[in-house]
């Protein structure tokens, strides 16, 4: 058995430290670069470079912006009246992708978690509340995940919104649409139940 | 429906070109170097540039190898009479990893293939009869893809081998170990009908 080019094998370990990258994608990988171009290979090391020395959070919302503040925060066409509170700047995206939504939004950075030793002050909370008071909020939307430590962060930021005179609402919970009875769990279903809503006939 | 920032979307534009690397994945990827330590980042690049810098092919048998001659063709361990002709100096790695063979190789660089314009004189084999003929080779050991283009490669190199006074073998077609006769087509079942080995009883 040879070795492989110590060059080669370091490519291989960095490329497999990317989530969804196991041993095998960063082998097919790593072989792939170094028998490419060597141009495409310079392109894509300084590609890399400037999109995490460009992409920059906005200092607003926290967003994923090339400039400050982002293009949601300076869009005159959106609602900065109702702020969608999310954990990550990926969740942005996801919620834009479902063209749905045309307020502003507010990066936490993550939940309420003591036993990973997160707490609220080393989330965007404060920044939030300042936002909320400063700046005329009607209504704080929150879009968080819907585990233990998500309920546990929607409760703690309602009771710290409470005298803020904005609303404070969250996402429903219940059935994924497109999905059966079957696939969903207990829990699922008695939020799905609780929230019923009117059928809508006209 | 935001845009995402230039510079992010260029990342995923070059992570897309990568096999096996979706859209999906490229928009993951970018998300997650962009949110990572610039370090790590700037370390990634510089890995990936250095791998395609220093990691070349080796000036004999064209195998992936940081320093001339590769470690194979330098090891006085291993048997320079025996070639392997192979496609791709990945398949060096594969048939190393099998570890049942102590050889030398031979990389072609592709098969020939008429229909997309690569001709004998587009691959390494002038350089494989010249070795054959100047350094001894008592066998060559054809182990290319068994497509037509492979075939017709195997047939050609057979030939133009002919007079060099070396073996001229090739791979044995068969059924793969650990798979049941209804898995294999037609032709590999003809091929290992006529590779039939006697059984070895003692």
């Amino acid at each position: 058995m040879i070795a492989l080019p110590e060059p080669l094998t370091a490519l291989m370990a960095e490329l497999g430290k990317l989530p969804g990258i196991g041993p095998r994608s960063a082998e097919r990988l790593a072989l792939f670069l170094v028998q490419s171009n060597a141009a495409d290979v310079e392109q894509l090391a300084q590609t890399l470079v400037a999109a995490r020395t460009l992409v920059q959070t906005c200092a607003t919302c926290g967003a994923l912006t090339a400039r400050q503040p982002c293009a949601i925060c300076q869009n005159p066409q959106r609602d900065g009246a109702v702020v969608c509170v999310v954990e990550r700047p990926v969740d942005i995206l996801m919620i834009e992708k479902s063209g749905s939504y045309r307020g502003h939004y507010h990066v936490l950075g993550g939940k309420i978690a003591p036993v990973q030793g997160v707490g609220p002050e080393d989330l965007r909370i404060q920044e939030l509340e300042d936002r909320v008071t400063k700046t005329g909020v009607l209504e704080v939307i929150l879009a968080l995940g819907a585990d233990v430590e998500g309920e546990a962060t929607c409760f703690y930021l309602a009771k710290r919104l409470a005298g803020a005179g904005c609303q404070v609402t969250r996402l429903a919970h219940g059935l994924p649409v497109g999905s059966s009875l079957e696939f969903a769990d207990e829990l699922t279903l008695e939020r799905a139940l609780q929230g019923r809503q009117p059928m809508q006939i006209s």
